[in-house]
């Protein structure tokens, strides 16, 4: 099994936003794709360890915000890498509401589609949801980000390996997981979070 | 409502075939992700009306070849724009068998991914499958064609209209489904395969 084969799947980049009471929360997504019509419903995939996936959980509802081209680095790493349980991603950050009281993004955003879950598969490591659609807007006429592009022309590249130092271990940069070893293997998963080796950044002695 | 966000969520285009007893078909969809880790498992969204969803119904088993750039129309035309209830699209097509004895694509594809399905949701005018990944190849390193590709690069430009003629009508190219009326509406779906109005031509009095 050539698990490469995986990254051949095109996607979108998302912003998920959910609600929980009075609190909100935001993740970034690639997975949200339209499953059936009459009445619409699409579905997404969310990690179990992302605090927006229990708060979907809890309110039945979120909003997918589809990223544009205009969009930049700041912009996913705030949303996408941090965790809503250490920060509140909302502060000082603002963001209209939808009907179903949740927030959406308004800048570098071309469409948002607002959703109710009816029904949730629990699947090990991520819950998808299977949600109708309550309403829809088009933003702007930017095109889409793919998931392709932010690794191409918003994510910045890697940085140089010092090659004098000895490196014993690898670092995601996404969720803090450390690999223990001098080479972290191309295919290589997060566990913790399921970001690639390319997320990794080198331990030296 | 806007139903034209739904066309800002980005797709790959595939090739997804499986089998009954002896028999092959194979259609074109852009629904396909990945949802979840340990096992890989993923999940693609079929309209009810394909003969493949009763395929894989039948047979439990399915692979999604990725279409990448070098794709032509004739291939998209082929898998997707006529029935394998009027048409054995494996006629004079070598194709070879994945593990599961499903047929997969050897052009114009950069990735294979075969699966097993573990779980049908039927959701009225689509089924979507869960499933999970026996195998995955990558065949090339040709970027994957997303469906915006597709409709920029690949697909014909629709014909002129002949403005001295009287429209009376609109016909679906997909499935041949009939809106009466001088005037399509832009943002018109075909209630029988789920096309846009790109994809009806006019019928002339």
């Amino acid at each position: 099994m050539d698990n490469r084969a995986l990254f051949k799947l095109s996607y979108g980049v998302f912003i998920l936003s959910s609600k929980s009471g009075e609190s909100f929360n935001a993740c970034i997504t690639n997975t949200c794709m339209q499953i059936a019509n009459d009445p619409v419903r699409i579905a997404i995939s969310v990690l179990n360890s992302n605090l927006t996936c229990d708060y979907i959980k809890d309110s039945g509802v979120f909003s997918v915000s589809v990223l544009d081209k205009t969009c930049i680095f700041d912009t996913i790493k705030h949303f996408g890498m941090q965790s809503g349980r250490n920060v509140n991603k909302f502060e000082g950050v603002k963001m209209p509401l939808d009907l179903n009281g949740v927030p959406y993004m308004q800048w570098s955003t071309c469409a948002v589609i607002s959703a109710k879950v009816t029904e949730s598969i629990d699947l090990g490591t991520h819950t998808m949801f299977i949600a109708e659609v309550t309403d829809m807007k088009v933003l702007s006429d930017e095109e889409p980000l793919t998931y392709a592009d932010y690794h191409k022309d918003v994510k910045p590249k890697p940085q140089k390996i010092d090659e004098k130092k000895k490196i014993v271990g690898w670092r995601c940069k996404i969720c803090g997981y450390v690999y223990e070893g001098e080479k972290l293997p191309e295919d290589f998963i997060c566990p913790l979070c399921g970001h690639s080796a390319d997320d990794f950044e080198p331990i030296y002695e």
